[in-house]
């Protein structure tokens, strides 16, 4: 494609001499730290967690007769058995938060795909999970474990979606045959770190065995997680899912990292102010904390804000809108501040196909989550119409997007040479320009980043080329990536052995060229 | 188009009923403060700042023999007069610092559209001036006078542009009328505040008496001047052009607001770190404020950043990337830190129709340069084509945008009630849920702004309504609004007058609807 995005001229052909000739890394590299927008007040995010505290050992959060429930009588929370309610002195938050990892590592299969989570370092990826695809022929059909795979494929090569979690339901394969198969299908298909949930607590070992065999063994997979998990284990508010804490349990016993997801919906699960629906998922959160903490100290651990918003005319979920990007930012300047690495959102577009809308909706919550130094901002590729469809070209079109935001995240770098005051004197005073200045020659690959598919063309040679909008040049581009990607990250006799081993599904046939 | 938005639901109507009967200001006005997104830390600011006075002195500015150099060196600049160079002490600046006005307001014909430049106070706005113009056919022609009164007609209606800066050249003029033709067109169609240039330094005083008709006098106008203009005084790098010097003088005379807008391209006009075109805007923008205040101490000065880049593989304009946002974001952080007025932009679409890439370009553009806390972004509606192309449907799509920017700048509100303590209690250990709760009922005409044309229905219910993409929505409404929206904002009486005095080439037939 790049061939197609060279403009003409003298100039223009002499930078990019230059440029290729120049080693230089990515212009706005994975883990760039955000911070540089604060949606809230230092006192205001202080109240938040205060708020969260206290509505913990207040009204507490609801667990059924469980060995969690054990857990928290055990460590001194007040067990009310007939409410089945749960009140958590700030005591045990205050614990937990001097106890917990404040970084957890997300390893990739090379090192230069790892995510290093913590502080107000930004990582962007995949998000699920959705239950329809929209194709490249324009049909939406329910999802397979095939997209599983063909998704990872095309995110492998773009390179502003920094993670791969597993996109859809693998609505062709019965629920005890899903969890090994997804982590398999998007093992096979990126050399970038892999997340997704577990159906079924009993799968957990299976997946980490799977993982030790393509890592190479338990001490590789343990010193470098490949692969990490979530689990929703709350039902917003406040209630426990004490089935997926079993889940959870079975994680936390692997001490492979989790996400320990709760996704409030404010004005339907949450109260309609924002402010109350921070501090009940804070509250959610930290509870999910404490029992992590309790369970394995220093687990590598990941809080997971899911908040998002109901459109109160109808109660519908939304997740393209300007309140779920304060939501998200929130989140992340509440997490810096208490230390603990964070996942949450963006990306998630009402709109059912790839417009102005999508494009708007995705841009604004991202920049604002990355401004904001969130850690793991999933969703942030591929979706559309609120989380129940992803579209393959959405993925191209949303790298660029994310590309976008991780150069703005990069910001202004200033120094004696940047501020280039004998530039402009030269320039000014003397016979030069600043087109030909060696000072631009030397910063065209490392200051501004170049799109993939967003259009810079003249309308002229625009419409010579076929008058494409994005979507449509996003798709020849899924296209061309799905019919010729089959990328070999896992060695073929660990393959083989995984195949004895495992049940697998995705047929070998599926994962080379068509002959 | 409200009705076809309104979801079903029991609870929905019951909230549609209560919101109804509510009196509610907007969800998201115009003026709010940014500041939240700091793009430089405050050091970086002052290195910049200083090293642009540094430029002054050292490099100077390029100003032919004429009037405005005898002001600078009466004031005690230096002058090389071989080299058409002025060195620009500091002292003058400072000076020029502590003189200017800190705010400016332009007023709308009405209170309600009263912008008051300064501080971190944001307004979003059009911009011009697009040569040619996509139609709702979709065919992409020259742009005429009448462009600049139905464009005007259309923003009238949407909320989240909250000026009219012409947008297009009038090119079916000769430039002798375009002056007192294209300000009528643009009061004639809304009552927004209304922006131009002046194409001529004699035609300043018609447009003064054309304002001053409307406006009812001259003591009206003066103390709410319902028009303003631009002067694009510099060529960059640093050289001032004399015959808009001239446009200017005049305007300065008449003590209007005036943007004094230099418009480098970085990598071209500019250094290519972004870091030196920044200083070189300010050492042009300082050369600006020094002079006009020299002339008029305290006059109505807007700065005029107007910073973009070149994508140096090509030589061409570019305006819709990330480096864009930024040059754009730290403009506004650096005239809050100089206490000056700011004119700045977002909204620059590099694609040529409005599809995904044109919303993520507008909305990364926008929002950054909101989140900064720019005073007046122009160009932030209806701009395609790098500036070239304006869309009618765009700008209908561009409110919207606009709308999810101002949102999120209004930010969350943190109180006792919003904290909702009392109602999560209520809520988690009652019968009671929150879509019902009176605070749900309350804040859901507050808290929550609704898109007018970006939608959020379910697949199925988009479906059946037609399977429109936003763009096709968009121009559906602006078909509607062109058809049926000719406001009176000019008294017929008072119009009759002005087409007596001046040669008004807008036909009267023209400002009502169709027989």
């Amino acid at each position: 494609m790049s061939e197609t995005r060279r403009g003409g001229g003298r100039v223009g052909r002499r930078a990019r001499r230059v440029a290729d000739e120049t080693e230089t890394g990515p212009v706005a590299p994975a883990g760039l730290s955000g911070g540089a927008y604060r949606p809230l007040s230092d006192s205001d995010v202080q109240r938040i967690v205060d708020a969260a505290k206290t509505v913990l050992e207040r009204t507490g959060v609801e667990i059924h007769a469980s060995p969690a429930r054990e857990v928290f009588a055990k460590a001194g929370a007040r067990i009310d058995g007939d409410a089945n309610r749960v009140y958590i002195p700030h005591t045990l938050v205050d614990t937990a938060l001097a106890t917990m990892a404040n970084s957890v590592l997300l390893a990739g299969r090379e090192e230069r795909f790892d995510l290093d989570l913590g502080g107000a370092r930004v990582y962007m990826g995949t998000g699920g999970q959705a239950v329809k695809v929209l194709d490249l022929a324009g049909r939406v059909r329910e999802s397979t474990l095939a997209d599983n795979y063909d998704i990872g494929r095309l995110v492998d090569t773009l390179e502003h979606i920094h993670f791969y979690m597993r996109p859809v339901v693998s609505r062709d394969l019965p629920t005890d045959e899903i969890d090994v198969n997804q982590f398999y299908a998007c093992l096979a298909a990126t050399g970038k770190h892999v997340m997704a949930n577990a159906y079924l607590p009993g799968k957990v070992k299976d997946i980490r065995a799977l993982a030790e065999m393509i890592a190479g063994g338990p001490e590789a997979l343990a010193a470098r997680p490949i692969v990490s998990f979530t689990a929703c284990w709350t039902v917003s508010p406040l209630r426990w899912a004490t089935e997926t804490v079993d889940i959870l349990d079975a994680i936390l016993a692997e001490n492979l990292p989790v996400v320990i997801s709760s996704a409030p919906q404010s004005g339907a699960t949450s109260p309609a102010s924002l402010a109350g629906t921070l501090v009940q998922i804070w509250a959610e959160q930290l509870s999910g904390l404490v029992y992590t903490n309790l369970v394995r100290p220093g687990a590598p651990v990941i809080a997971g804000c899911v908040p998002a918003q109901v459109d109160l005319r109808s109660g519908s979920f939304t997740g393209g809108s300007a309140e779920f990007a304060l939501l998200n930012a929130a989140c992340a300047q509440i997490a810096q501040h208490l230390k603990v690495p964070l996942y949450n959102s963006s990306g998630i577009s009402d709109s059912k196909l790839p417009d102005a809308q999508a494009g708007a909706e995705k841009a604004i919550t991202g920049l604002a989550a990355a401004l904001a130094g969130a850690n793991y901002i999933h969703h942030s590729a591929g979706f559309l119409e609120s989380l129940l469809t992803v579209a393959y070209e959405q993925y191209v079109i949303d790298n660029d997007i994310n590309g976008e935001v991780m150069r703005t995240l990069k910001g202004i770098e200033v120094t004696e040479e940047s501020l280039a005051l004998d530039v402009i004197d030269q320039v000014c005073r003397g016979e030069g320009h600043f087109l030909g200045h060696p000072q631009t020659l030397a910063l065209m690959n490392t200051e501004y980043l170049y799109p993939g598919v967003m259009n810079r063309d003249s309308r002229a040679d625009w419409e010579e080329k076929g008058s494409r909008d994005i979507r449509e040049t996003a798709r020849a581009e899924a296209a061309r990536v799905l019919a010729e990607h089959f990328p070999t990250v896992i060695d073929p006799a660990v393959d083989a052995d995984i195949r004895r081993r495992f049940p697998i599904r995705l047929p070998a046939e599926a994962m080379r060229p068509a002959a």
